[in-house]
C-alpha cells in the first residue's frame, strides 16, 4: 500500500517543569495508507522532530524525512526496513532525522499489523509474546524519607520492581546517595527489584561513579543505569570492570543501532535499554534485541511515556522469554493516560505482555489527544510547511 | 560579558538541488555582547536548528538551546566551556542541539577574540597559525572524462592536492571507479595529492569497499574518506586492518568529541576530519586536535561552505606544523561566498594560514545576507518564537 498521509500532533501538559519526567509532552505520528490509519510516538522535543519531516532540503544527503516516506509502497517488513535506510542516507546531516523516524516507523508497523490482523511481534518472527515483570519508573525524592515513601508507594501498587532516578543523586556526596539506596531498598522490601538510574550525572567521572558502587552493591541493586553521558563508551567500559555484581545499564540515549552495539561491545553494559522513539524505530530495535541474545546480555524497554509507546517498546523483545524486565511508566502525566483508548492491564501477578492484538493494539482517543493539541505553525518563505492538523 | 542577544539567519540559494554540495543553504548565528557582536555558522539543516533553539521545552534534560546560553556571561574560553557542557546536559535528549550549539560556539569565540582584540587560534593556547595546504574539494564528474577535466581545473587553480567526492563512485562496479581515480590521478599529475571521499556510500558493507583498495593504491590516493556510516565503527576499524598504504578518513559526522575519539580508537582512522560546524564548534573540535596528535594521526578540518566556516575550521589546529592538509571549499555556490566580506587569499605557494585577526577575521556582509536571507517564522500556542531578524 502506499503512504499516503504523514501527520503530527503536539501534545503538552498546560505547564512543563523541568523535573526529568519525559511524559510532560508528546509527538503523535498518523500514517495513513490501504485505507487505514497506523499510529506511533516519537520521543522528545517535537518541534525539532517536526521541523526534520518539513524542512526545506539543505543539499542531497541533507534532505527533510518527508522525501524518504511519504508516498512511498509498504507492504511488508522489508518494505519499512528499506524506509528506514533511505532515510539514514539521504537525511545523514540532520541529526534530529532519527527521533523523526522513530515515530513514523513504529505507526509503519502499527498500519502493516492492522491491514494484516496482526500485532507486530509476530511479523518480527516471534511466537509468543512473554509476560514481563514492568518496573515502576519514579523519581528518586529529595530527601531519604520521600524516597522511602515513594518506593513503599510503588510496592503497595503492586510493583515487585521499582527504577529510582534522577533527583539529587550524583548531586552530593556518595554517603548521600547511599541513604537513598537504602530507603528504596527498605520501601521494596528484601524481596524487591531494586534498579537505579543517575541520569548520566558523573558524565565520563568513573571515579565519582565507582564511589556508589558499595552503597549500590549493599542495597542489592540489579543494575546501575546511565552513570554516564550517552557517548561516553570508555567510562562506561572500566565502570563495568571496576563492578563485581551490579551490572551497568545504558542505551536510550542511542539513536542508531550502531550506537546500541557500541555501548554493548565497547561500554559493557549487562542490561541494554533501548528507546523505540529515538533509535529510528522498532525495526532498529529488534536488530539490538537479537544482539544481545548473541552476546549473552539482557535487553530492556526504555519507555517513560505513553501506552502506545510502551506497546511499541515492547515488541522488539516480546518473544524472549528470559529477558524479563520492562521499563513502566507508573507516574506519567495525565496527557500521557488520555491520548490513548487502550490501557496495559497488569495480570494478578503484576505482569504485563505486548497486546496480542492487531498492529500495537493501542487505540487513540480523539478526545485526550484534542485537549492536549498544541497549535503550532512553521512558515518558510510564505509557504505553510507545518500546521497542527485535526482530528 | 553578558549574552545579549542570539539572532538566526537562514540563507538559501533560490534553487537548492540534490548534488551533496553543503554551500546551497547556510546558518549564520549572531551572539551580541559587551557592545560587540561575533559571528558563526551552524552545518545543516537551518529550520530543525533553529527550531532546537527556541523550542519549548519537554522536560529537564530536553531543554532548548536557548535556555542554558542566553543571558549567561563570557569571560574567557572556560566560560564557552562551561555553557558547551550546560548544553550537553540540559539538552542531552535534543539531537538537534549539537548542530545549533556549534554555529552559536565560534560565535562566542568571535565575539571574545574582538573584544581582546586576539586571535582564537590564540586564545587556544597556539603561538603561530601555521600555513596549511588546500585541497580543492571537488565532486566526481558523472564520466571519466569529466572527473580528468575538474582534477585539471583544480590543478590550473593552482590546487597541488584535490579531493574528489561522491558522484557515481559505489553506485556501480570497482572497476568503473578506478577508471574515475585514474582520471583523478592523471589531472592532478604525478605530484598531486590525491584524496578520495565516498560519502558513505558503502553503509558498513567492508567487502564493497574493500574492492576498491587496489585501484586506490595504484592511483596513489593519499586516504579513502567516509566508506561508510559515521557511526559503522567495527566496518572503519577492519576495512583499515586491511589497507597496506591507502589510510582511511573520518570523523564529519561526528556531533561530539567522543565519537571522534571512537572514530580514532575503534574505527582506525588515520586521518580525523572535523566540523566545527557540527561537534559542538571550536572547543570540542581542539579536543580532538589534542587527542589526534597523542595518538599520532592527523587532524583535518571539514569544510564545505564559507569563508567564515572555514576560519572556524582552521583554528583547532591553526597551531599543528605538522598537519598540513586542509580543506577548502573551491566550487561553492555564491550564497556561500558572498555573506563574508572578508575571504581567504592563497599565498604564492597556494597556501592560506587562519587569519592573524581578532576573533574569527572574517567580516559579514550585510547586503550578501540580506541577498539569501530565507523569510520564516514558527509559531508555538499563538506566539512567534521565532521569525527573520533583520541585519
Amino acid at each position: 500500500m502506499k503512504i499516503e498521509a504523514i501527520d503530527f500532533f503536539y501534545l503538552s501538559m498546560p505547564v512543563v517543569t523541568d523535573e526529568a519526567d519525559g511524559s510532560q509532552d508528546a509527538l503523535l505520528v498518523r500514517v495513513a495508507g490501504g485505507g487505514e490509519v497506523g499510529w506511533g510516538e516519537c520521543e522528545a522535543a517535537p518541534l525539532p522532530s517536526i521541523a526534520a519531516y518539513i524542512c526545506p532540503m539543505s543539499h542531497g544527503v541533507c534532505r527533510p524525512v518527508a522525501d524518504s516516506v511519504l508516498g512511498r509502497t509498504v507492504d511488508g517488513p522489508a518494505d519499512i526496513a528499506r524506509l528506514s535506510a533511505d532515510v539514514a542516507y539521504n537525511s545523514m546531516d540532520l541529526l534530529q532525522a532519527p527521533h523523526t523516524m522513530s515515530g513514523i516507523e513504529m505507526a509503519l508497523w502499527d498500519l502493516l499489523g492492522r491491514k494484516r490482523g496482526e500485532p507486530v511481534w509476530k511479523m518480527l518472527g516471534y511466537a509468543k509474546s512473554h509476560a514481563k515483570t514492568p518496573y515502576a519508573s519514579v523519581l528518586f525524592g529529595d530527601t531519604p524519607a520521600e524516597t522511602l515513601a515513594r518506593a513503599r508507594q510503588a510496592r503497595a501498587d503492586g510493583f515487585r520492581a521499582g527504577k529510582f532516578g534522577w533527583g539529587p543523586i550524583g548531586r552530593s556526596t556518595a554517603a548521600a546517595d547511599a541513604d537513598h539506596f537504602a530507603a528504596a531498598r527498605e520501601g521494596l522490601g528484601a524481596d524487591g527489584i531494586l534498579l537505579v538510574d543517575t541520569g548520566q550525572i558523573f558524565i565520563d567521572d568513573v571515579e565519582r561513579a565507582a564511589e556508589r558502587l558499595p552503597a549500590l552493591e549493599r542495597s542489592g541493586a540489579v543494575w546501575f543505569e546511565e552513570p554516564f553521558a550517552a557517548s561516553a563508551l570508555e567510562a562506561y567500559g572500566k565502570l563495568a570492570k571496576r563492578s563485581a555484581k551490579v551490572r551497568i545499564a545504558g542505551g536510550e540515549g542511542a539513536h542508531n543501532p550502531d550506537m546500541a552495539k557500541h555501548l554493548i561491545d565497547f561500554g559493557g553494559v549487562g542490561f541494554i535499554q533501548i528507546d523505540c522513539g529515538r533509535i529510528g524505530g522498532i525495526g532498529p530495535a529488534k536488530l539490538i534485541a537479537d544482539y544481545a541474545v548473541g552476546k549473552g546480555i539482557t535487553y530492556v524497554n526504555h519507555t517513560f511515556t505513553s501506552h502506545l509507546a510502551l506497546s511499541a517498546s515492547l515488541q522488539p523483545y516480546a518473544g524472549l522469554k528470559d529477558h524479563t524486565i520492562c521499563e513502566y511508566p507508573a507516574m506519567p502525566k495525565p496527557l500521557a493516560l488520555e491520548f490513548t483508548s487502550d490501557h496495559f492491564k497488569r495480570a494478578a501477578d503484576g505482569s504485563i505482555a505486548a497486546p496480542d492484538a492487531p498492529g500495537l493494539g493501542i487505540g487513540i482517543s480523539p478526545a485526550g489527544v484534542r485537549k492536549y493539541l498544541v497549535d503550532a505553525e512553521i512558515k518558510v518563505k510564505g509557504k505553510t510547511l507545518y500546521r497542527t492538523p485535526t482530528i
